[in-house]
């Protein structure tokens, strides 16, 4: 292995200890957290995900990523069968896609109202707030991949038998429908921006880079302290706080 | 039996029927709905009840009277363990006391810290807003008895083996700590009046004219239109929608 | 009210005392419950399960009446959605209907396959004897009704508009279907009826008759001792223990 | 990469086609499978979930690994925790350790009662015989490591800060208690090893060797047939189904 390579491994290593210690942490002191990872298809939450949990404890740690509704629960509370699987003390819970579905996959293939939609935009605001004043911590993540990257990763996944069972119906869209899609991120990302639950925009088109800069972030915001103050920030370019200007100057795909 | 007793029968099968009425249209247009009954301890929430339930459908209905949270739900979000008995299409789900322990019972025997209690008046007007924009009509009870009445119900409760299982620990403080369940109930009200979800504050030391009351302001919010319109307005001395100006002027007990 | 009413009231507080008692030596020691009511429409078991439930506390009493089962829970092992209704420690769970549907209904109706009503049959005595081997108390009644007063029932219903939510879509065909469910009853019954969770039958036809025996019953099998031992026997000619030769003896109706 | 290396690599891809081919047939045909992950600590559980579900789908296969039973759990049914995570149609579940614990580390540490114990050793043959009847494949592994074996990976654990979250209280008296753990492996074999709901034994001291060998274990048993037939068997060296003379004649580690 290239003395290049070594370092890598050794950086990794370090940020996955600083994950470790971060949940150990969480279970001395029973703080929760909740992860949200949003994007597009093929944005890369899958493998963010498993990276995450590489070393985590899986009785302390669960990854939600919910069948569709079944057609009572289409008939409950919208929030319902997501809040059922909220963190108990000490535990991560990550959301692979979450309710944040009513403001993209369902605005821009028609699988609710549009009133339902303006709904859920008036109301998770307050929502989260409520998370995040009883003490959850709340860290919502929007993988941004460009239009190419995803064409060539749903390629590859219809090229790739490993990858079939990635394929959904909606792939086939994704490239059809992009400015549409780029319209509801847009729309969702101002309407639910807010101090209490800000959200995290990953440049994820090179995917080791995003997945380091996502742990560096996970490891400032719900890390303890001598873990938080020792990670370096995550580089810029790559991760930043959204702010309603991103839309439209480049640094959220078009 | 008199004439008299002949009329009150009628007019309590007509409000029954109404409550039928009601969720038969309720399950034809799948609407749904969650009635709160709070009140001190004796104040007739088991009762009040068993007549909305008498003729309802057994598999449309839920009554829900939560035992204490196990420790595991004590490290979960506090609504969590509320939300998972919402209803679904065309359900109504009564609760028998209800999030609401938060701002009273918690309050005066000190379950909660006063940053949680603080926390859940802040947070209720927006989650109570948040279900009925989504569609769920959400009715709130107050039952309100004075102090003399409670401590007569209380002492037929200990006196009467029949109704053992409704003593609780907490009975036992119940008078002691009167003023102290008035400046909660107190605080509740005015944090948790809201235009989106009103309290209906209940006279119920006179339990007949109480449910009557409270079936007629139940049909006349939720019933079908001709069910509503035929249902006299509840006696405003028994039934008044909160003001912050019943906290004081007598209409509410202290 | 006549000295016969008063001595008749007189008993019927002692029974519900009787549960009172049982309700309460099971919280003391943590006992669970699970009371299952079955018995063809109309055959009381909504208003045997108001009686059961008059003086009990709404916390450690629980009455499932499970809606159809959602498109996701059709898919489900079959037990599944009753398991998750089963009591915690001290209490008691009444089934208002049960994993017996299988059985019965579904068996006349064709709403599952001929396999599976068979597997239900052939895993029913082991599932039971689980539960009951684990420490849950688990009583089964067959409430038992002749066709005349079915029809009766079936007819008063139909002209009661307070009765208009017990009507349901069955209902119409429960006299024409009469002799199928004779057969699944007796099919059932036979099938299912073992030393570890016997059937007790119940014959129905006077109400206030088979309530006051199904409480005796309780009484005899969960009471404790001092409470178990005062209760006379139940009338053998309204409450009994199944016993093959019961059909077609007369005893359950034809 | 060396030729060896390439076909290592192909041959693992092969495999792992084999799943995702699995999985596509049995999201088609409604088929569920739960399969349960055993073996002493340290014996490679988690990694061979990893391994397992590197390309399934995220919605459709849920992993299982439940925190110690809240208080209220602790007075319910024994399974009533298990059995609400079972499969829906086209679902694997995968349950790291399961209602097994009751036969392995309960009994070794004490947290269960003998007589829980022995109950639970008569139930499970007939509660598992419900779930296979009712179409849900159930595959049990025993992942069977040896003394040193396990020494060497508790000392790695404990010398590697990113298997912190890996070690467990219990980690400390694995090996002192290695024989009563044999015993309590023993007797759980023998009484849970039927025709139903045999246990495949895997020897795990090489983890590659053993995913590898459980994962044709897997196609063999739940591929589709052009699946099934194409996957070698695996080494019985490896991978052999439990028998009871495999106690003592050293297949199983002493």
């Amino acid at each position: 292995m290239s003395n290049d390579k070594d370092d890598k491994q050794a950086a990794d290593d370090a940020l996955q200890l600083g994950l470790v210690q971060t949940q150990q942490a969480m279970a001395a002191t029973g703080q929760r957290a909740i992860v949200v990872l949003e994007g597009r298809d093929a944005a890369g939450k899958d493998g963010t995900i498993k990276t995450l949990t590489e070393h985590l404890s899986v009785r302390n740690t669960r990854v939600v990523a919910l069948p569709k509704p079944s057609d009572r629960e289409r008939g409950q509370w919208y929030w319902q069968r997501y809040v059922s699987h909220f963190p108990a003390a000490g535990e991560i819970v990550i959301f692979n896609r979450s309710w944040y579905n009513r403001a993209g996959v369902e605005v821009v293939n028609g699988f609710s109202t549009p009133a339902e939609q303006a709904q859920f935009l008036a109301d998770v605001p307050g929502f989260e707030r409520m998370l995040v004043e009883s003490g959850i911590t709340l860290i919502k993540f929007w993988l941004d991949i460009d239009k190419d990257e995803q064409d060539r990763r749903l390629r590859a996944r219809r090229e790739d038998p490993l990858k079939a069972l990635k394929i959904s119906p909606l792939d086939a869209v994704a490239q059809d429908k992009w400015d549409a899609y780029t319209a509801a991120r847009d729309a969702m990302l101002a309407g639910s921006h807010t101090p209490d639950a800000p959200w995290t925009c990953v440049r994820a088109d090179h995917k080791k880079q995003a997945r380091r800069a996502i742990i560096r972030h996970l490891l400032r915001q719900i890390g303890p302290d001598k873990v938080a103050q020792e990670v370096k920030k995550p580089d810029p370019d790559i991760l930043f706080t959204f702010e309603p200007a991103a839309i439209g100057d480049g640094r959220l795909a078009r």
